[in-house]
């Protein structure tokens, strides 16, 4: 008798079509369609829709991309959108990849020179355009008309309508010249058929849609995502927020921004509802708050100080809020007196870090940022990898070893996980060097505490050498905040013959607070700091920062060594 | 200037060894060792074992299958177990294939002739036994050997000893005539070292172990699981059973069950903790809850009688709960007085539906068997399908055509998802069958409801064609068990001559309740049913069931044709 090879046997069961379903995002929004149909997926001003709406709209959309005879879009093919958080950004999210095509949001915050450069990066055959950027985007598409090395088709603009007749009069009669033609969202919508068979991902790890980086380093990057990693994401960001089917959530975080932080997509995993706004203030947080009992939002640091600054006296008056609202802050926290106004408003807020490249935040801590006993327990600790993430350490860059978990020595911030970028668009060189060793480097330094936990110390290229000391600006700008005159702070390293580089300090003052004196901080930093990381110089002024809104150091470190 | 393909740029960006991590459930203990390294992971009597202890023991063990000497362990081994829900088996979960070997856990309740055939199937290498289950496994093993087509080695095995010393008596000189060696279960723990680096799966499709289906519809069959099905379930499964971070599990589940329905993989997941038991009973049960708040059990339907029996006047004198607890249930319920009961106490009862196929439960309705003034909500809709399947259906087996969402239409369930097994081990023919038309075919008929519910009627064989009638056997069976003297009802079709088959029910009377005369039923039954659906003839007696609890409708049927 013959020995039968095991192997063999397991070899034997394998992957099949009824096993084997490719990770996919946009597979949410079918079973939202059945499982939530008649609930409600997204609320802007006065406008409901329900899952089974959405479902339709999406489909229709996708339809008339993939199958119209004028909008002919191939698997793979690129189609850019330029709008705030509205109904219609959010239903590209799921149309765009449901025609085989592959979306980029883009920041509505772009000035023309550099959407310009984006797009010819881009090549993008199709870019939706809500009626508040077609001036940019027409400016930016003209001078790329103007660039003697493009000779690229330019996309066909599909213009968003404004929300209300009186604003209608801005997109008529908009100048054709250097588009491929120009279209309205509405007629778009209306040659598409719901029964639309959806084109699936050929392969799960298929491109579904590129984000690009804020350039707060250098030039903007294209990020791009696989349907497998957006999926897993989406997935990971539900349990990070700790969302239930009946979550509520406030879009205060850009779509634009990592598909906004894959909550477009984790939404729809919930069936949970989706409160749309043009613009984010204080006054449209609180009225939405109130008007759906919003249960989460998330954003950059800077949310904080929107809510934070509704409640000083003279402007609105806010009511402490009725329920929890959890709050996700992504990026260096602001001074402790913000975090702990918005806490004692009734927002429950937790940290986290992540970037675009890793598909928004990736490490979080438990919601602890909160009043306790009218005082913040603010650590400035981003916590733990969530189990979507199975590898993250804190490594030397160079010996590619992990550090101690001693709270103590600094490493790279490295990731192995499936939420990674496929890599950026038209950049191997940068690519490669990201994921080199087989780890991403984020470029940010950090900390292993004994716990677990990761503290962020300071981007890699944002440290500043000190003789033997290394110094993280973050720190220094951290007690900077501290001090009730300052706004804003950035610190970055000065050349110095003797030490190589030396802290300086640009600050932003409060209003009112204009009597403050270079020396007086410098003694503040003195009482708070040990020596080698006092600023030796402190410019007061404005702090430049890109579209996003992050400091640009880089400027700065050019600033700094002319002082 | 040449066009530059936009293909070929999207091509550029792919996989590589930091943004694609094969999907494995054992990478979830690495994690809790960090994250959760001081948590308590395991309770059993008065042992507690803690994630880092428990992560150290596994890579042990793991090192000791794949590195010793003695257990040379390769890629894609199948190792066995047999022993109750103990913590050296939620252990072995992880150990198997983190040393890259495929984990069978077995019923304890085999008989020693269907064990012997399930081993000469699985060709297990090595072989963990609990002391309890010694005497069983040397008898198959012997029967194994007297095999004449037999010629293969037998498994080594490894005693799992004793909890306490009292029992240690029988574990000593044991006949290893018929095996391969005896080890005992701590020398091999002794053998691994903790510094072992884990066997990563080459291929996230790989199988990760082989579940025994209970055969309540012929032979058992091994059914293969792969690393990314598991990894997925046991996500999909924390979101079924609302888990977060702070769950407490009570083992009621066999762990042979689907590995515990993947909740040994979960758990980890989460970094919850496991309350480990040997035995299942309404002591156990109630003690655990007592002794260590426990949030979350499930199991098969069995599990409501005995939480129900307990609150029986002369038995214990249960008082109602002090918080809530989850407790998942899949299958045929029992009748609506049990399930009223075990809610009463403060039980939050789910109902799911599932098989081993799909890796446990799949379809799960919102928690809403509550009790509601006194009053159970108790519909016997499974509910929804979870995020992580993406296609469940309910369709024609012929034509393959969805029926319509009336609430009339029977059609069989039928999935397309990655929470399915890679197939049948040995089996070719039966997964061929099984995932035909790609689709796998789960040989139970339903309706679909217009809200997305799926209501499961009956196993497509168990179905009773009576005239041009179809009856469900499950419908007559819930309205017998609703009559207060039937303790247990089986309903299956008897030939006919002129109907093709009629209903013939099989019923165990409550103790007490002798005095029934099968008319009183008749009758009963022709109050609540169409007279198509009632029982020609009622049989009294016990109703035979296999080593899992479920009825042999088989036997019945054979047994109906005699009456």
């Amino acid at each position: 008798m013959v020995m039968q090879n095991m192997e063999y046997c397991l070899e034997d069961v394998h992957e099949c079509s009824a096993n084997y379903v490719p990770l996919t995002p946009i597979s949410f929004l079918e079973r939202a369609a059945t499982v939530y149909g008649n609930k409600t997926s997204i609320v802007y001003g006065s406008v409901t829709y329900s899952w089974k709406e959405t479902h339709e709209t999406c489909l229709k959309l996708a339809s008339a991309l993939a199958g119209g005879s004028l909008l002919q879009i191939s698997r793979g093919d690129i189609i850019a959108a330029m709008a705030p958080n509205i109904p219609a950004l959010y239903k590209l999210h799921f149309a765009v990849p449901m025609a085989g095509a592959v979306l980029c949001a883009l920041n509505t915050r772009l000035d023309a020179a550099n959407l310009a450069s984006i797009l010819q990066d881009l090549e993008a055959k199709i870019m939706f355009v809500d009626y508040q950027s077609v001036e940019v985007v027409l400016k930016a598409l003209e001078i790329l008309s103007q660039k003697k090395e493009n000779s690229k088709k330019p996309p066909l603009l599909v213009i968003i309508p404004p929300d209300c007749d009186r604003d209608q009069a801005r997109i008529s009669s908009i100048d054709n010249k250097h588009t491929s033609g120009i279209l309205d969202y509405n007629a778009v919508l209306e040659m598409g058929r719901s029964d639309f068979e959806m084109v699936q991902p050929e392969n799960e790890k298929d491109p579904i849609s590129v984000n690009y980086t804020s350039g707060s380093t250098g030039d903007p990057k294209g990020v791009v995502y696989s349907h497998r990693g957006a999926y897993l994401n989406s997935l990971a960001q539900v349990s990070r927020l700790e969302m239930g089917e009946m979550a509520v959530f406030l879009w205060t975080v850009d779509m634009f921004r990592c598909n906004g932080w894959c909550c477009a997509w984790a939404m729809a995993a919930l069936g949970g509802t989706n409160i749309c706004l043009r613009e984010v203030s204080a006054r449209t947080i609180f009225d939405s708050i109130l008007a759906h009992q919003v249960t989460h939002l998330c954003g950059a640091p800077a949310l904080l100080n929107i809510i934070a600054d509704s409640t000083t006296p003279s402007r609105l008056q806010m009511r402490p809020l009725q329920s929890k609202v959890n709050v996700l802050i992504a990026g260096v926290l602001p001074a402790a007196q913000v975090v702990e106004q918005v806490a004692k408003i009734g927002f429950n807020i937790g940290h986290a870090y992540g970037m675009t490249e890793v598909l928004g935040p990736a490490i979080a801590g438990p919601w602890r940022l909160e009043c306790n006993s009218g005082k913040i327990e603010c650590c400035n600790r981003q916590g733990i990898h969530s189990v979507w993430i199975p590898q993250v350490d804190v490594k030397d860059p160079n010996s590619m070893r992990s550090v101690p978990s001693d709270g103590k020595t600094f490493g790279e911030v490295m990731f192995k996980s499936n939420t990674l970028m496929l890599g950026y668009l038209k950049n191997q060189k940068a690519t490669q060097e990201a994921f080199r060793d087989g780890w991403f480097h984020t470029g940010d330094l950090a900390v292993k505490h004994p716990d677990g936990c990761i503290e962020i110390k300071d981007r890699r290229r944002d440290i500043i050498v000190s003789g033997v000391e290394t110094i993280s600006s973050l720190e220094v700008e951290a007690v900077l905040l501290s001090n009730p005159m300052v706004l804003e702070a950035a610190v970055v390293g000065k050349a110095d013959a003797e030490l190589k580089q030396v802290p300086c300090a640009f600050v932003k003052l409060k209003e009112g607070c204009d009597q403050a004196s270079p020396q007086e901080l410098v003694e503040f930093c003195g009482g708070h700091l040990p020596s080698h990381m006092v600023p030796r110089a402190i410019v007061f002024g404005d702090i430049p920062v890109n579209s996003t809104g992050k400091v640009q150091k880089f400027v700065l470190r050019e600033k700094a060594n002319n002082v």
